[in-house]
């Protein structure tokens, strides 16, 4: 389990994006959304944070509702020699828990800030402090680490031997997220910060 | 509208897994997929298939009830000038139906066919046909491809002028996936074949 949390704590740490599921009128709805994680947060096991517009109507189905948050990397397409052993290399968290609508102040520019350092490490202290109106127009849902499932597969085909023996070949493409140099916008002036420079190097 | 269905096609042809959204017991379960599509299935503007084990919990929640699959590729890290305005590149389509299980032998063979060639273009053909026990594992979903909705965003910042009058540095980190070199299996002998080759080049 100690083990478990390790992988956990480490994609959750590498991904940069998840796909959070609510039920809006008895049925599901699947969106992507940045997040960021505080394992020292409020909520039981730690806290991962999503933050929407508060207009957002899939914001008012998750609030005290449960939700689902899927956290998945894509490794590897495996390439078995039968097409019922085809397979992916993946990591994936799966965590489902009651969604908190964060009403504190410190606790929601806290998630904020997360976000952005999620994305890029170092960035929120760059910047200029969020304005009572861009808070009031920010939602954020705290949802509990505690009830997270974790599944990967990382290795190549794994065939039946008379696929093997009829000489079929099989093996892994192997995948990877990479970043090009920082664009900057056309407006932007001087060099491109040092944070992002390591964030662009590092993935 | 045309032009929504085919950036919609395009997504769907390049992405290499979906997150699929089922109710569970009330409450949402979100689990990656690998998918397929033939946009000239028997469903109404075309099929999204996903398959799994015929074991497998969700699949007997999805049966004919009301599910999400959400298809979504990371273009980009937008670095604004304000926490507020940090967001991401991406392109994400919501595709929402109920979920068919495809009985019909023709029709299934057919979506594990296009499944395995959905990962490797061409990979299919060169393999030996699936065994009555394998398609007995097998249980394959059709999802109608007529309600789904796609957004996107693919520029630069767009910031306040006076975050940008000071002067703040503003861009995006794009963001690709890439391919390495195909690893074949330890048991695996010749060349890799071309299908694969030609794959890991186009990623």
């Amino acid at each position: 389990m100690v083990e478990h949390r390790t992988e956990l704590h480490r994609l959750l740490a590498e991904a940069l994006i998840a796909h959070l599921g609510v039920v809006v009128g008895g049925h599901p709805v699947v969106l992507p959304v940045a997040f960021a994680v505080d394992l020292d947060g409020p909520d039981q096991d730690g806290t991962l944070y999503v933050h929407g517009s508060v207009a957002a109507g899939w914001l008012r189905s998750a609030a005290d509702a449960t939700v689902c948050v899927t956290v998945t990397e894509l490794d590897g397409l495996v390439a078995a020699r039968s097409a019922f052993h085809h397979s992916m290399n993946y990591r994936s968290a799966v965590v489902i828990g009651t969604a908190r609508i964060v009403e504190d102040p410190d606790e929601r520019r806290h998630a904020l800030g997360l976000t952005v350092d999620h994305m890029i490490p170092g960035r929120d202290a760059t910047l200029r402090e969020p304005t009572r109106k861009e808070l009031a127009a920010t939602a954020v849902l705290a949802v509990p680490l505690h009830e997270a499932s974790m599944k990967s597969r990382g290795e190549g085909p794994v065939d039946d031997q008379e696929d093997i023996d009829a000489g079929v070949w099989g093996g892994v493409i192997p995948l990877r997220r990479t970043a090009g140099d920082p664009i900057p916008a056309e407006d932007a002036s001087g060099p491109v910060p040092a944070d992002v420079v390591r964030r662009a190097a590092s993935l």
